[in-house]
Formats: structure tokens, sequence, C-alpha cells
């Protein structure tokens, strides 16, 4: 178990929550991603979502670079945002039977993943350079440059392969 | 109630399901955002939250807007990711005592609610120029250009104003 909120008296220690919060994040999108992959039918899609998958647990090994260059053990905390994200996109997933439609479905709900963690790894930079751990800084900005980078593929699948074709 | 993802069978309807997901979302974000502001010390942050409040307020009857230029009834869908991102922005606002520290946490936690919204609003944009609603496609355009704008601002706030006096 993380650092419970209720033991947050520090911006260190609300740092370490926050490593702990998408490092249970990227955790649950490694066990979302091979069932969102599975109902995928734009081979460019299923492409960029296997890559992102790839990209996650290469990401869980780098948070837990940071979390032993700060010292502390890799460890996640429970959260709900994340956990709600990946309900929604599962709802929908469920349901919608149109290949095409969900295809559009898929590729938004995977952009919803990757801008929560665009904004909690933005964040954590912010974080670690006010602490002065510029190493720790240096690592999770190549993975927030990483999370753009894919949102802005989804983008361009979103818009020249699959849009068009469920509209 | 909106339209259940089980009925959801054209990009139509994926995109009023959308409508109905961030109209609700916008509902949960104006109940939320009061008690987070009344917990905020700093007066850049305090004030940049109540603009966000009245900017929300506004999101909403545009969103009506929308609804009805599409042939709809503004209604809401219940939508796990915003109602998990505020849960965990309480839990955390409820436990944290030292004010700028809290101040820090409730900055990232209403960033997350921002690109919540980024990618929410950006999709729909999308999707209403694929629907040849360009009509539809601009006021949700002019949303999204205020929560990105918003989403800045925060950023500067949080540089200039909280990061450093919580460290």
């Amino acid at each position: 178990m993380g650092l419970l909120s209720k033991d947050i008296k520090t911006l260190d220690d609300l740092f370490v929550h926050t490593l702990q919060d998408i490092y249970y994040a990227e955790q649950q999108i490694t066990k979302a991603l091979p069932k969102m992959i599975s109902k995928v039918s734009t081979p460019e899609l299923k492409q960029g979502l296997e890559q992102h998958l790839g990209q996650t647990r290469n990401h869980i090994k780098r948070l837990e670079q940071v979390f032993r260059m700060h010292g502390h053990d890799p460890k996640g905390v429970t959260c709900p945002a994340i956990d709600g994200i990946i309900d929604e996109a599962q709802e929908l997933a469920g349901d919608v039977e149109d290949p095409q439609v969900l295809d559009a479905a898929l590729t938004a709900a995977a952009q919803a993943v990757e801008h929560y963690e665009i904004t909690r790894y933005g964040t954590l930079v912010a974080w670690a350079k006010q602490l002065g751990r510029e190493d720790c800084a240096s690592v999770l900005h190549q993975i927030l440059e990483q999370e753009k980078a894919t949102d802005q593929k989804l983008n361009r699948i979103a818009e020249s392969k699959i849009n068009v074709k469920a509209a």
C-alpha cells in the first residue's frame, strides 16, 4: 500500500503519493489495453494501441527507476480517476456493435487515458524540479513527451482512418 | 436519463452520448469547484478557480445550445471518469493540512479536470465536423479553446505562486 493521502505533510510527500498514483494507473492501463486491442478493427489503430502497450510497460520500469532515485520502493496507491476512465471505456466497448463506430469510441477512450497521463506527468515534472530533483524530472519529462506524441498519433489516426469510416 | 451505451449504433449516437457524458461532467464540476475554492489559500488560485466556475456554468448553457442545434433535449448520462477524478481530488483535499501543499494538490486536481474536458471536447469537435455539423463544431471548439487557456493559466499560477511556496 502506498502513501495514504492523510499522511501527506510536504510537497515531497505529495510528489511520492502522485508517483504512486500514476504507477498504479500505468499498471491498470497495461491490464485494460489488451482487451481494447482485441476489439479494434482498423489496423493502424490496433498497431497504435499495441505500441502504447509496449510504451506503458517501459514507463512502469522508468517509474521504478524514479522511485529508487528518490529513495523509495516502488508502490502503487489506488487511483479512482484512472479506474473511472477505464470503466467508462470498457462499458462503451462492451456495447457498441458496429466495428467502425466502436473504433471511434475506443480511440476517444485511449485519448482520455493519454490526457490523464499527460496531466499527471506534467505535474510530476514541475514538482520534481521544485524539489531540486532534476534527475527525476528528466526521466518523467521523457515519459511526458512520449505520452504527448501518442496522443498526437491517435489524433492523426482518428482523423485519417477512423472517423471518416464511422460517419 | 441519456442515451445508454447499448443503444449506440452510429457515429451520430456516439456523438450524442459523449455530449451527454460531458454535460453530466460539467454539472459535477460546478458542484465540486465551490468546495475546492473554499479550501484554497493562494489568492491567484482562488481567483483562477472562481473564473473556471463561471466558465463552467457558461459551458453548460453552450452545451444546451449544441443539443438543441442537433435536435436533442439536453440530458446527462453518468460519467464514471469525471466521478473518479473528482473523488480523487476530494479525498486528497480532505486530508492535506499544510495550506501551501494543499494548494499544490488542488491545482493538480483542477488540471486533471481540465485535461478530461480537453480530451472530450477535442473528440466532440472532430466528430461534429465528420457529421457535417460545422455549427456544433464551432461552439464546441470555442469551449475547447477556453479549457486549454484555463489549463495554461493554472500552469502559470502553479509555477509562479504555488510550487515555490510548497517546496
